[in-house]
């Protein structure tokens, strides 16, 4: 779990417990998969990837507390 | 926490841990927002809301387990 949460930050940028997010390549995200795949047990643990071509397509919108440091995590 | 998850349940649908996913009217989505509003701490948790307007705007790629049944938790 740990392994698999640092793995997501060496792509993505964490926004909320198991939730990251962030702009990557199609080779990058292909080189992603690849290595949680090695991490992950395929029977039980999954990784849900929403992808969207244009950002623009993609409101964002945060009700509540908006973190301020995306690097206080592990 | 257990309050916000059933409140999340009766809008959308659970996909993994605290992420739901679903389809929603603005009026709906106002809402949810108001409720989620009142059972929050809004000085420490927070709610992402992550939207599109489009369905096709946005690919969904499951890696790993894929849950059968979405009612299963809680």
């Amino acid at each position: 779990m740990a392994k698999m949460l640092k793995l997501c930050r060496r792509y993505l940028n964490w926004i909320q417990n198991s939730v990251f997010e962030g702009e990557i390549s199609e080779a990058k995200l292909l080189e992603f998969k690849h290595e949680a795949m090695l991490l992950m047990d395929e029977e039980t643990d999954s990784l849900i990837i929403f992808k969207t071509r244009q950002e623009k397509w993609l409101d964002k919108e945060v009700v509540g507390h908006e973190r301020q440091n995306l690097d206080t995590f592990l």
